[in-house]
């Protein structure tokens, strides 16, 4: 495959399959939307290796640990990166990471949403390098989010067309 | 008019005129930022035909059924609908939907956010087709929005220049 | 300088320096993030004058009057053109601002976030004037921010490359 390809490899990471959503939901839109140069990425969340919604579920900082929710935040990147390299054929076709809005499901006393959302830049920077890898980002806290999942993150990524 | 103008006709949609504010408010942005090939649409509310903010109002799942926030959300899209065609001339200009973000009110247990949030892209679908109408999208659930609308779409498409 | 330092000075604004955080926290991603023609912005706070998150902290409607909302929101205006001035050399390379998301923590009966939000667009179009200055934008509630800020906005200009 590609040199991502190889990169994710020689980290041990592998790419969930297609998302399993529960049979009564319809999601009539694209996971990924390539428009013209720009790949634009649906809310994500956690996947299981069996490609349904990954647990736990629940608050970050309430049922959930700071450390269970970057758990998530990694899972939701390994997510994106699989929904982008069907979309896209490989990874390689990446020429840089725009941006990220990372949603964070919280009371409203919680403050600690970057160490949460840094277990997906971690993942980015880790994959993709310094120059690739580089986004803009926000990490904010949510009063809910679909099935419960305590993370769930948009994207934008530039390609070669 | 132009084509798509004609599915609106045959569909029976009727888009809503200008937003109507409370006479108290200041909005210093524009509806729809047209720079280069994008037509970007700032977060629009649900319109009733006279073109106030419709109710009814409060959060999804609790004083609103997930039936009304569909509704709801159906509403936003003839806003935003309508806001291009003022701002384009002709719908038809659009070229491709790029995203849109689906904000819902609702309390701190609420699931069903893309329920909700399909009332929106279904008229797009519908009226657009699957390809210029294909959208990334998340569907999120917001602890309170302006006017205490229990919906809230922001939005990106690509025209023609 | 340029012809925006000139209006800055101009309007008696000063720029906040690099944004100073907490010892332990760990933000692994671009203040602004430039590729091709758009400079896309993280999630900024408000910042006091010596770079550290400035207070009052709290939620706005609760904690926080309406106008406490209003100058953390312009805060964050002046933290967003710092970061630009220090990543693109001189704001004016900026040719138009495209959006902005703007989030208010408070809680869930809030319903003046336009209001907050104002605070910053005031200052971008005062800054740029109507044509440049010209935004889409959001404004929308959050039940909680990062190191319980007030405020957080997110947003994206283009410029000249």
């Amino acid at each position: 495959m590609g040199q991502i390809d190889d990169r994710l490899t020689a980290l041990g990471i592998e790419l969930p399959p297609e998302v399993v959503v529960p049979p009564d939901v319809v999601l009539p839109f694209a996971f990924v939307n390539v428009r013209g140069d720009r790949a634009i990425v649906s809310g994500h969340g956690p996947q299981a290796p069996d490609g349904t919604i990954a647990g736990p579920f629940g608050r970050v900082g309430q049922e959930l640990t700071v450390e269970q929710g970057f758990a998530s935040a990694r899972l939701v990147a390994l997510s994106i990166l699989g929904s982008l390299q069907r979309e896209l054929g490989s990874l390689d076709r990446i020429t840089g990471w725009a941006k990220a809005l990372g949603m964070v499901r919280c009371d409203a006393d919680f403050q600690q949403h970057p160490a949460v959302i840094n277990g997906f830049s971690n993942v980015i920077v880790e994959v993709f390098g310094p120059e690739i890898g580089r986004h803009a980002r926000s990490a904010v806290g949510m009063s809910s989010l679909p099935f419960g999942m305590p993370v769930e993150i948009e994207a934008e990524v530039l390609i070669q067309t």
